[in-house]
């Protein structure tokens, strides 16, 4: 029904007839003329219609906004002094020759032109998609799947489907469960990712795996969150960790090349720890230029237990964010800076102005000044390279907290004092993880997944040591997110029964849950490792935004509710009999969605 | 690890060294030497040992079958005497320098020289899998997904997702529930395809939409039918139900010669009634020869009520298939026929041998030849085109019956009989489908589904007559099997209400269920058009299988369970506590599993 998108008119069709579907974006009347701001996906044309036309220009009489209209006319160029630079193709207009309404519209419960609520902007989806911002989005994340298959196609890799009704799995958060009607009583999981799967692939010689694929947890979302999540699903055999990232740098660089036509340049690799130590993150934003420095050895014999205590302790950290220009700092900004650290469990937050550095103890200004001697702070001062002008703000607690809060801390202050660079990319690779990390009770649970390698050690060394392991696994992270994750597999049947035990997997439940990898395992099982990127979070990244739900076409909200169709809703008592399941609970929660 | 796939070795390499990576297919010892066929997910290729490298010579007398390992060895020409035609690399071996074992293998459960029963090789997958028949049908699939991505990239389809978790759609199956643990007491269903997201794309004007999805339906489960299938869903603004199938059949026939190198020429396209008057079917298999012939006009007037009611009966019809060369055919041949009608509700079936054409009525012998006269006879011969040799085979029921039995009694006697070629391919197009179909209490339902357009009638002439009214949709078939289907769909509210209340479906409900898509329609909705093919269909025709479960890496029993991982299985009760949902029944259906 169209020669061309309304989108593409240009120059060169100048002169010739062109047929246009599309909606009404705006109309306007002037001097007499009809002007009609025509649009599709992609992009927006100017109509004119000359009242000379009269039989098109009485039906361009009844237009409204987001009519969807059929136009036949002549491009033809606009004079020099209407030439509009914002427009794509604001160097045309088309001449309206024939017009016909294909479908009317009713007022729209949304404002094109005004902010509205992400509430009407979930309800009426379809309407909100119409925005161009919005399908640019959607349109560049069809862009980004279609990258991403075409080089993983040219480079040997396989798509291959992986069942999503299947068997819980140990990814660490809470399956969606499905009620089978055939075995009554028992229940399918939805996949958390398909790890299991691509291992046994990799097991059946398929040696270079991947799929574009909706993974599914049942966790309270947070804002950049959503209960089905899509995944780039990658698995290799016969290929070192090193080669695997190499493989996939490569990928996001290209995709960010051809995308954004921006060069993301050779990735860093940092130690976990390195991470941990500078960033308090183990993925560090580093368009943000400060680092947590180390001042326990500078502190640990003052008079003053907020800082000798942790300084002291094996298990302590007390480490110093400089705060370029953070002397301006009011009280009150002091307190709420205070406020949002105590979120992450720290007591306090100690600081201290450098209003002189020349002037040493004298030129510093700190509720904590009297604890400290001219000496410590004169060490603090240099250890921080601290300038006039600057903040010094104090974490002193056990080492998790004072990570979790001074890295919290620092990305706050990069964006609240505009120290983070918004227009740079920073990427890197963070490796070298522990194999497990130790819960308030001593437990030990896999830092990955319990199918990650060990770096280095056999399986007696690992039972013997467990917490002084690293694994060979590698996340890439790019400014602040991370935004893929992936391990060297175990692929030995002796090792994934340690690191079963060292989980406290007793042996029954073992064979329970995974005997058919263990046994797998016994059958010549290759070398593999693999990754998994967040497609959601790389199409943020790419838009420049930071809420996932606008790079979703019909995405949930907080409360995992589609406000379009007003999903989740209640089942057919006859359908529950089918499934022999019953709701135990009043309806009571309902009122909570959002 | 490797510098080469096993299978890509060929005489270009002759002379160089190279690196393998795979699995010891066989070995034999054969002459002092150890002969190893070593397979990669590529293919074959022979390696020699020989027990002058005496280090790689031990390693291999280790060698068992599935061992995984890896080898540096020389590529060489075999002599012309010991070329193996029958194999990819049969022109080369490769002479062992340096030999790996990766991880051995414990004796295989699957024997991949015999037939193993299906529950073996679905327990064991990842070792089926290994098997070069089942790789190479997996690797075709994913070659036919990457080929649909990139025609439909081509053409300027855009592939957007669409949700998972979703609500209840009535595509007509049974759904699969997810109870919500935020909405306790509320379910989400998978969809049975994303019908109504694709629409409401439209609606946002996205134009020209595609994705591979997975799709849902929780119904018993015959052969060629899973519980999740794989959809290649399309939908289109602004474009005619024959621009739509311009452009898939050229998808398809472009698929069909780039994977096969076979050419699929112009589709015929077929209308329904034609298709169920001829073929007693609306998926015609072409490639049979045989068709139903109408004779009740022949027959309305003999003596006999098995002929003459249905023949005088509007809903009934009287339908013969001549069988070529079926007077060849035993007494319990057509005992063994006649059971299979009484599957499809047919009461029996008449037939007539024609031993001698040109004797006319003396020369055909059948049971009921004496209810009919020379005459009546002449006129079936003539009619059906008997030859001397043939048999005629009656139906004569309600229509419905008729057209059920003798269209799958036509396929059955095309195998039994040889007749079908099956070595053609024959695909077309069935089209003008009725709109409504009639159920045994008289009750409408939509033959594709309900936002499906009716073919030329307004809303008040679709309340006025709705069995008489044909739907704008169509199908694709190949060789019998319904690859694909779709339809213009409804782009305006009216009509839409008016399937709606033709459906039974009452204002509230339609409120409650659809009032998303209601609303959706009166903001300015674009004509739109789709199809759907189910890529797991395709890729049985496209590898020669009549087992959907070969083309699914990961398939379920008939039964709807995973024999590999035992899903479904047991919840964990404290997930279902915070579901909110209680198991009802004990778990004695169990047992059925298969």
């Amino acid at each position: 029904m169209r020669t061309q998108y309304c989108g593409h008119l240009n120059k060169s069709l100048a002169g010739q007839t062109v047929e246009l579907c599309g909606w009404v974006n705006r109309r306007r009347d002037l001097g007499g003329l009809i002007f009609i701001d025509m649009r599709d996906r992609e992009g927006i044309v100017q109509v004119v219609v000359d009242p000379d036309m009269k039989d098109v220009f009485d039906v361009a009489n009844q237009l409204r906004n987001e009519f969807c209209i059929r136009l036949t006319g002549e491009v033809r160029t606009r004079p020099e002094s209407q030439i509009n630079k914002d427009m794509a193709t604001g160097e045309v207009e088309v001449l309206a020759k024939g017009l016909e309404i294909i479908n009317r519209s009713d007022v729209l419960p949304l404002d094109f032109n005004q902010k509205n609520t992400e509430e009407q902007r979930l309800k009426f989806r379809y309407l909100d998609l119409r925005r161009p911002e919005m399908s640019d989005r959607i349109k560049l994340r069809a862009k980004a799947s279609s990258f991403v298959r075409r080089f993983l196609d040219e480079n040997g890799f396989l798509d291959i489907e992986t069942p999503v009704l299947t068997k819980a799995t140990p990814e660490g958060a809470r399956d969606y469960l499905v009620p089978s009607r055939v075995h009554k009583g028992s229940f399918y999981a939805l996949p958390q990712s398909p790890q299991l799967f691509k291992q046994l692939l990799m097991m059946s010689g398929f040696d270079r795996y991947y799929q574009i694929v909706k993974c599914f947890r049942d966790e309270d979302l947070r804002a950049d969150r959503q209960p089905e999540f899509t995944q780039i699903d990658i698995e290799t055999s016969f290929m070192s960790a090193e080669q695997v990232r190499e493989v996939t740098e490569k990928m996001i660089a290209n995709m960010w090349q051809e995308l954004l036509n921006v060069d993301l340049g050779a990735f860093p690799i940092m130690k976990y720890e390195e991470a941990m130590r500078r960033y308090g993150s183990d993925k560090p934003d580093l368009r943000n230029p400060m680092e947590l420095v180390d001042v326990a050895d500078i502190l640990k014999d003052v008079d003053f237990k907020v800082f000798s205590g942790p300084a002291n302790d094996p298990k302590g950290r007390v480490a110093v964010i400089r705060v370029p220009g953070g002397a301006v700092l009011t009280r009150k900004q002091i307190d709420e800076y205070t406020n949002f650290v105590g979120i992450y469990g720290a007591k306090g937050l100690a600081w201290m102005k450098v209003n002189d550095r020349e002037a040493g103890f004298e030129g510093v200004q700190s509720p904590v000044a009297k604890f400290l001697n001219e000496d410590i702070v004169a060490q603090l001062l240099d250890r921080t390279q601290a300038q006039t002008g600057d903040i010094l703000l104090f974490g002193a607690d056990k080492k998790r907290i004072v990570e979790e809060a001074m890295g919290a801390l620092r990305l706050k202050l990069g964006n609240d004092m505009e120290l983070t660079d918004t227009s740079a990319w920073a990427p890197l690779w963070v490796v070298d993880f522990p194999m497990f990390e130790e819960d308030d009770e001593g437990n030990l649970h896999a830092m990955h997944h319990p199918f990650t390698s060990p770096l280095g050690v056999s399986p007696e060394e690992l039972k013997a040591n467990p917490a002084g392991v690293n694994s060979n696994a590698y996340d890439m992270v790019i400014n602040g997110y991370e935004v893929g994750g992936g391990s060297v597999r175990i692929h030995n049947a002796d090792m994934q029964s340690a690191v079963f035990d060292i989980l406290g997997i007793a042996a029954d439940e073992q064979r329970l849950k995974f005997g058919f990898l263990l046994d797998a395992l016994k059958f010549g099982t290759p070398p593999h490792a693999g990754l998994a990127f967040g497609l959601d979070r790389l199409v943020m990244l790419l838009c420049g935004t930071e809420n996932i739900r606008d790079v979703i076409a019909f995405p949930k909200t907080t409360a995992a509710a589609c406000l379009l169709t007003d999903a989740p809703s209640i089942a057919n008592p006859a359908a529950l009999d089918e499934l022999a399941i019953a709701v135990k609970a009043a309806k009571e929660d309902n009122a909570e969605q959002a």
